[in-house]
């Protein structure tokens, strides 16, 4: 019943299942998904607009000092990733719920500027068990397996401020249970009072008018 | 995912539907419903402590003097109307979620003891449909209707402390959808971060205990 769009941010360590699960979400036809600018080069089967928006070096940090930005981060490969604000705000204003996927440290810029923002943070049932599915993938050296862990652990210990924590479990059904878990937090943020306040004061204003 | 239960209380005037969505919300064995403690007399059909806790008003006064009671309430009757601490406790500590069908006013109470209280409230989808509801029973004088309507209205008027809304639309699937609301309101509830804050931590102690 929210009276426009929401913002949902969806964080999790790689391995948290995060990319698979907000695939279902995307399914319900209930959310978009935001896409992220970068300056980085464009890979071979990537699509403008729809992988990425590809941005130069310039652009990108001209949208930085217009505070075109809803959060962007600078890798150590030196290459800017964010998310812009006019694609953000067009999708809530159209009272369309945006999914954004990106790292605790870009949820909390989010939320900074949106304090209306609602903060969700997958995790693995164990660190045994994300360790082993990024060994699983096969495609990683031990240095990566171990960085990714490094940043699992940076990330959660840092996620004080999110509101939520959506457990990925292992078996068959841990992707559909953690997507439907999502669509229930959504659901119930939507009913929030303070997001339905023109519902309750019109409700009102029409009992007034029969009082009168 | 939440480590104890949770308080959720159920408010709404009369003829939006609350008890029906409330039996609805048992039958799916999540909750338990809190039993009232009055003082007023028995009536044919009751079961003690099932109905009602019936108490002298002499015991009554004594749990209000010795903080017992969550909230209470003294009608026009001069009978009290309230909730037994040690009933909610009691249930919670056991890890069951409680539900408490109260008004707003006593809501408002619980959320003083216990500001983790979630509190609901269910509205009509319009008070020309709210009372026709209550006009259809046909039990009730136009005085009484005009009463619970003016109930009504001062209880929307006081709901700004709630978190959710729940509307009981019209048409056949009203109450199960309000069921379904509610029912994904307390998932998401449970599934707040701070309400889990054991889970991360040992999350946490048993990666460091590999980092070690």
């Amino acid at each position: 019943m929210a009276e426009h769009g929401l913002i949902f941010v969806i964080s999790g360590p790689s391995g948290s299942g995060k990319g698979t699960v907000v695939d279902k979400l995307l399914e319900s036809n209930e959310f978009v998904l935001s896409v992220s600018a970068t300056t980085r080069a464009m890979r071979t089967g990537e699509i403008p607009d729809k992988s990425y928006h590809f941005l130069s070096r310039e652009a990108f940090e001209e949208q930085i000092r217009n505070n075109g930005l809803l959060e962007y981060n600078r890798y150590v490969t030196g290459d800017y990733y964010g998310t812009l604000r006019s694609e953000a705000e067009s999708a809530i204003a159209a009272g369309k719920d945006l999914i954004l996927e990106i790292d605790v440290n870009g949820g909390l810029q989010v939320r900074e500027k949106y304090p209306d923002t609602i903060l969700i943070m997958m995790i693995p049932p164990s660190f045994q068990i994300l360790e082993h599915r990024l060994r699983s993938r096969g495609t990683e050296s031990e240095e990566k397996i171990q960085k990714r862990l490094q940043v699992a652990r940076n990330e959660l210990s840092q996620m004080h401020n999110y509101d939520y924590v959506v457990c990925n479990q292992e078996g068959p059904d841990g992707i559909e249970a953690a997507a439907k878990d999502i669509l229930e937090i959504a659901h119930a943020e939507r009913q929030r009072l303070d997001r339905n306040r023109d519902l309750i004061r019109s409700l009102l204003n029409q009992e007034t008018k029969r009082g009168e």
